[in-house]
């Protein structure tokens, strides 16, 4: 049997349909794209190689099961193989990868489980695609929204809905994923950090207690496009113009609230679309999107407020409009307390160092933990670099996850080793 | 014969595809696109029906000419019939109508020239879709930087070279459309003014005497692509959050210019493209472009300077890089003296009001005039609205275009009524 290290390197580079982790241009993997399916179909590769059983579920979710009583519960972990433009090969990645190694794990020590495990490789996790994150995991606990998504598109104009057909799903009936209550006994995740706080500290393992689940604004201004040559200065209504200086206000706020509050507080224009960005026509129209992070709730609506009052202040300021709406608004999500212990005791244990700590981006587990009790694991992120090529987590660090991954799944399948 | 006024209003519709010219999203007729050849299809029924003879040259210009003498020289008039995206019915076209209108009015009056008379409907004039404006004119004056504009690209990264084969065009040879020295005499151009002059000063004509070609500046900062949701706010190096207050310092500086100088002035940041522009991934590049027009050669350069010094202290203050690539540096263009004076006689004679001035624009004259004599008619835009669906110019103001252009070429063809 190749040893665990090796077939941790080898995996990950088959998840990453790559011979090589060093990609200048990272890794790119949108949701419900050709390369996506060419993931997932790897992912079922190495998991029959396991002797997992696998299915595609209609929303485009991978299981791999390892059935051993249909009547008895089961045990759900898993992440996503999608990634963002351009990002890295851990991301979600490594949380496959550390599933299927933590079963491979209990297979060679000859485990006989005495409960169903099910890997999950959930559809589309990222919203860099189409600004909806975590489309497999949302329809599996029934939080579709199909009005709202169908017109929802990428930069290419592709709705979701025709992204969904061309990648071979059945748009009419993809909701059918939903899972019954009794389908999970409980579901954990493991997946890289994404920040510093691991790296820096030289800790092992993040065991998370809860999730700072996003707000996201649209922001439009609308101004008047003319032309840029004949227009006088004083004659226009810019719309980069008017909103240009909200971008600076953001950073600047979020980093005071940040430092005067006890939970972690981010704030982000991450998006700007300009109407009709020809260099010789004045921005008509400028969108921005805005992403705002806290495991306190009430933080993000005193931001929310505080954008409001600054768009009312430009609007006067320039004579323009401004729009806002609340694209995305989900509450905080706090993670199971007995498998935050349970990890707890297994890294004291095993000697392996390890914190309690929030996680800072959405994860699967998120909507998981709606219906299941839910926990999450984190691994160093190198210089808490994420969504970039240069993302990278050292195999030793995968393995210490595995390791962690497979004596709690060995705890809570509670089998014994066959003679 | 249909009256002026009323011939006028329907080749207007007919070159804009359309039977009525309130559009609440304009008209979009890209440069090489399917529009513009349905456009330049209508252009030659319309001047085969006035009986010119028409052509395509090697670029994708078309040409109408009313020919009497192989040997005799030829006097050069035309516009251009593509748009930005969403733009008005009016710029361009309303060149081409009155170009038709003015040989329409000497056959109206059996005028027998004693030159031949080439309208000309330069392709692609715009620069909305690939960033090069006036593709059809500065084929034919020779400027051709093949090399250059085979790899620039549209929105949907198609390269020049693929949309001018898609229209039908042959890369290899298009440069052919270049016209030696004695092709014209004299080449004039009319165009709406797209700037607010003429219209807010009741004056019905507009004699150019220069073009405030544009310095256009390609400014890239080089952040740090990272989670929005991980990254501390003190950790970033967000290349959005480092560049963007040159936004607001262009608009100010440009304006403070404006003031001070003898000749208009104007700069715009008219172009956004962040990297990766996801909602969830802090800005890792940002590319800005900028628009720098006047008459003044000089008071460009100065600008140049002071984005340069500006950008410098953003570097050291965000510790970012960021570069500045020159893409457009086009001297200003003065017309023809003499043009300008028989423009100015005839406006005197037919008791039209008239002014001198600038454009602020670029138009195909500016190439033509590099190698002829050439004038420039403007004519008022009401509210001086362009590049816009609420551009306007009523058909008073383009009939008395026409009959302007009309006396000027029945002048210069120095023809006789045919008995």
């Amino acid at each position: 049997m190749t040893k665990l290290h090796e077939w941790i390197e080898n995996t990950l580079l088959a998840l990453n349909l790559t011979d090589s982790m060093e990609q200048k241009t990272g890794f790119t993997r949108l949701g419900f794209s050709r390369e996506e399916k060419l993931a997932h179909e790897q992912f079922r590769n190495i998991a029959s190689s396991l002797a997992l059983k696998t299915q595609q579920d209609e929303v485009g979710n991978q299981w791999a099961i390892w059935e051993v009583d249909p009547d008895a519960p089961t045990i759900g972990l898993g992440s996503h193989l999608d990634t963002v433009i351009e990002g890295g090969g851990y991301d979600g990645v490594v949380g496959i990868v550390a599933a299927l190694g933590a079963i491979r794990e209990l297979k060679r020590k000859r485990i006989k489980p005495k409960k169903n495990i099910a890997i999950l490789c959930f559809i589309s996790e990222e919203s860099a695609r189409f600004g909806v994150s975590t489309i497999g995991s949302k329809t599996l606990i029934g939080k579709v929204d199909k009005n709202k998504w169908e017109n929802m598109k990428d930069y290419e104009h592709v709705t979701i809905r025709q992204a969904m057909e061309q990648y071979g799903l059945n748009w009419e009936t993809f909701h059918q994923a939903y899972c019954e209550d009794n389908r999970f006994e409980s579901f954990i995740e493991l997946h890289i950090e994404q920040g510093n706080h691991l790296y820096q500290n030289h800790i092992d393992i993040g065991i998370v207690y809860g999730i700072s689940t996003p707000i996201r604004l649209k922001v439009t201004a609308y101004g008047q496009s003319n032309h840029t040559g004949t227009t006088q200065m004083y004659e226009r209504k810019d719309a980069l113009v008017a909103i240009a200086p909200l971008i600076n206000v953001v950073q600047k706020e979020a980093a005071e609230i940040n430092k005067q509050s006890e939970q972690a507080f981010v704030a982000t224009v991450s998006t700007v679309n300009v109407l009709p960005n020809a260099m010789n026509v004045i921005p008509g129209k400028v969108e921005l999107g805005i992403d705002i992070r806290s495991v306190d709730d009430k933080l993000k609506r005193q931001f929310v407020s505080l954008v409001e009052t600054y768009c009312k202040r430009l609007e006067k300021e320039n004579q323009i409009e401004i729009r806002i709406d609340e694209i995305v608004n989900e509450k905080a999500v706090l993670l199971d307390k007995d498998i935050q212990q349970k990890l707890t005791n297994i890294c004291d244990e095993l000697k392996i160092s390890y914190c309690h700590m929030n996680s800072g981006a959405g994860h699967d587990v998120m909507n998981m933990a709606k219906r299941w009790p839910s926990g999450l694991i984190f691994i160093p992120s190198v210089n808490g670099i994420s969504h970039h090529p240069d993302e990278y987590t050292p195999l030793r660090n995968i393995q210490i996850g595995v390791s962690v991954l497979a004596a709690y799944l060995e705890r809570e399948v509670g089998g014994c080793t066959t003679s």
